[in-house]
């Protein structure tokens, strides 16, 4: 692992992250490909926020959260902070603290393989947090890691500046330079998603509506009447 | 796995299993001879719900939803929808738009090995989800396999029409042929626990409630004061 | 494992432990030495709750609650109930009757290395329970197993009348010996942490204030602009 | 769970099994229509055994292996013992002592989604193990369970006298009716392999022998030349 | 956590621990009343090796080895060296140089909750390794710990000089002060199971011999002929 | 996702790729600063066996192997391939067939987070295999994904042509850039290693030999004789 701080992150637009986090998690995920999720590994500390921001990543030793303190300074409003160590841990390497620090610079939340605590406490500041534990457990900070170099969680890649959504499905990655096709591909998916529903509602089944049907028939499905014994 | 849809079930009575779900799921389970219990595994996405159905059940593809599609139609007022994927997958096969069509037919909810999307949105629907995870990972709809064939959860048989009931202690398959007995014996159950409780709010042990003092002794168990050091 | 009940238990100072338990998890582990915590695989089944209390233990068999009987007669008001299985297990072995039983003793909640079930029930009695499952399986009561014997918890030793305090990030367990060095160790460490929050609030870095330059430098980790392609 | 002890079993043709047996797990897995498969959980304790049996099935407690003894008397030659537990268990609820009873009876070998000890013994006896844990945890003989009733493992149906294969791959139970028809989709599907496998050792690629150009396309996948940066 | 050596050490007796290892863990474990099992996490990198020794213990920080090395000065001939870490890791904390070291000083072998590297030496050396994890991942030597505390593994407590034994069942612990009673039970138990090997090659059922029958009827375990449908 | 095949590839130098991978993962981790390790969920399927070559990548969807078939004709002689699925999968995605195909390509042996099936046979022809399971599960050819596209495999990025080499304590990428520096750093790292192994087999401690007795002081490490109770 290279020991550095990348000092300047070319940031996706804010504007546009802003609007596709409105949209939510599984749209954009949807809209963009089925790509970008960062597995359900990340569990939301609290329910109903949905959020997004710009990435700053850092990489941790485990038990270690030096880099975290170094990542602070290189955040700013509208960032979104994503932490992996290097090897798993399950420790509470972020807690209030960390929280207030970020909150001071206009940090929208965390995203973390690792664990996280104080969560009382970060559920009351509203301070956003998906992690893949809570943990009390605390951590030094004597080993050296990296901030804003491309990190990897649940199998994504993620670059600095990335745009980073988060809601109570989980987490996405959008790459910087995608966003825009992001935010246009995710509105026609609702507005399409918007009809299914209405169809669906009143009672049209989605055999017929995504013409399943025949599919079904071209792999050999054969409907049956009840067996007796199975 | 033979690709059929089964289109004749004969289901569990309704009305009892609503009587039942009511008892809630630890008690039947209990009442049932400590049976049909799926396990810690699938866990509700909500709190506090309690309900019950007859199992109308699918076996997916991993990563892959149209038998979901193809269960729909076999769904009926009363039924909870069971699915299953042929290799474990915690995909988010199963989101909003399905529970929108499953509502509109009167299906009470959701249980699945695999993962479920939209979770706001169906907490919001009030549409009740037991799963094993929560994932915004989509899926495609291209490979064949089953609705309404028995199948394996938490060690457990379903088969379509058997009782599913769930609640915050996760969910239990009581087999269609056995709802009547198992009301009567969870009824029996509940009145013996109410004077327990009874008993034991006022004070009184388990050990001599249930007479487990000469058990403990049988057992070589012995009492001893504190230790200096163990 | 000997099987006996010891009855006589030297438990931690309740006045102290009460004093600690309000000063939360995470700071008192931090406080003495980031010791004793019972890992993240204990989790609460409410959200909100925060207490300690005096340790009594129960080792069970797994898929056999008959030790949690025995270990109630030996709880007193102030206690805080600590039950493990002699090989890993996540049945329901705890309820609503044995908490019922326990409240009546004035116990103040449980930790357990296994399942409970009426966590509907549970929550709504205002019993705290830590667990590492939820589970409706029941168990039985035909084998032996101890009672406050030192056991095992996610790699610390708890031994009885210790302190066991828990809240929304898990549980700690303070030596009965060390209450009070540890209720002065949590104060200072809180006095310490609402400067250290008031400082962060103001924009001030934790770099600068726990002075992790240097150390950043003597580690060679070097600031670099960003780089075009990595 | 019933406790019963079903003692008249219709079993598979055992010249069959043992033909079928021969070609392998993942042959015949695919060859019924990629079905019956036990999971990736299910761990051979030996190398390089290929073995096949009926199946005579034993539901145990966790932690008590009083019906497995049960279970041998039920036992022919020509089976192999399936044995569940109630709720997820690693312990060791067979060795050495065991085998040998079923050894004595002609039984081939063993499945069990528990744990199983004496292995180095296991291993120079020649019995064969398939087990989801390997643990020196013993066991006690204090609550019912069954013998001979259908079980559930990895998600599979296993009804007694099915057919159980198992060899470095891991387990596959084909249905009693179903063995002849396995026997012969099987034969088949080993006459195509050795076909394909010889124009793949000449060099023929999958994507043409499998004339899967055309799916590529029509998937929307295109070839494009290496990209400066990802 | 206390950061100290503890350089003196009661050991049990060496003469005794050898004779108790040549008999197994399982037999030991049993013989001693089911207990000192370490669980079935630990597995050891190679087959075939049975061996015991005196436990010296190590407490490292995850990702950190600095208190092996200091362990090391306190290990003499006879010894086994048993190292955890404060919190769940997996890393690679112990390789062929350590062992090197180790053999050096006629330790036997090493028990470990963490991961170990550079196994296919380690094997060709014949130095005896039970470890949760084989991972190439390094580690640093940057934080404190303890040596020669009691420390957790699996659920069971080691205290510096216990008998610690292994083979390819796992691993047992036996206190220090019970490895003479341990034997004689050892050897009572092997001689009983020499005869009941016996009995069961020559037939004679389980049921039979441990007097089974009457406790499956009292359970109320009924025998039926097989079922049509189930 | 984007579903491309990238058909350019630029590699590392083989010739380096093979003197990297005589030196083993764990020195070649090390050696380029404790990086590029793929965790320990990747175990070989065989014993002993060291290799390395250039990395060729597919992405697949979950049950569905049809990418590694379009991945093999991008195979040359002294490739790697690694292949990941877009969500968790346990699959038997890759077998005898397939590793025939690459062996007539001089592939050297595959890399996989999902499962491999065939295992006798593949060890038999020695093909060298590290995968997250064996699973006789086959799979479909129905669903698109990439090959040669930047992946991630336990929290590292491996981009086609990196250095992927592997022996028994798992699998390292090195970057193509940087293998020649690696090969480097190894080499001092190598012979550094040497002549600790020398002292250390001669009685010298790590302690001595790495200078860690002050850092044990500077951390508050204390030496303290046997404690009477702990």
């Amino acid at each position: 692992m290279r020991k550095v701080i990348v000092t300047k992150v070319t940031r996706a637009d804010l504007t546009v992250v802003d609007q596709l986090a409105e949209l939510g998690v599984a749209t954009v995920h949807e809209a963009i490909g089925r790509a970008g999720y960062l597995g359900p590994g990340l569990r939301p500390i609290q329910d109903g926020m949905r959020i997004g921001g710009t990435a700053v990543t850092a990489v941790c030793w485990p038990g270690d959260n030096l880099m975290i303190h170094a990542a602070v300074e290189q955040c700013q409003a509208g960032d979104l902070l994503v932490v992996t160590t290097t090897s798993p841990s399950t420790d509470g390497m972020f807690g209030e603290l960390l929280a207030t620090s970020l909150a001071a610079r206009g940090v929208r939340g965390l995203v973390t393989t690792a664990g996280v605590r104080d969560v009382a406490e970060l559920r009351a500041m509203g301070f956003g947090v998906w992690s893949a534990a809570v943990s009390a457990q605390g951590t030094v900070k004597e080993t050296a890691g990296a901030v804003n170099v491309p990190v990897s969680v649940g199998g994504q890649i993620i670059r600095p500046g990335d745009a980073i959504l988060a809601d109570d499905d989980g987490v996405v990655c959008v790459p910087r330079a995608d966003v825009g096709q992001a935010l246009a591909a995710s509105r026609a998916r609702l507005a399409k998603e918007e009809k299914s529903r209405k169809a669906l509602a009143d009672g049209q089944l989605g055999l017929d509506l995504y013409g399943l049907r025949d599919k079904l028939a071209a792999l050999g499905v054969s409907y049956v009447e009840e067996e007796r014994d199975e």
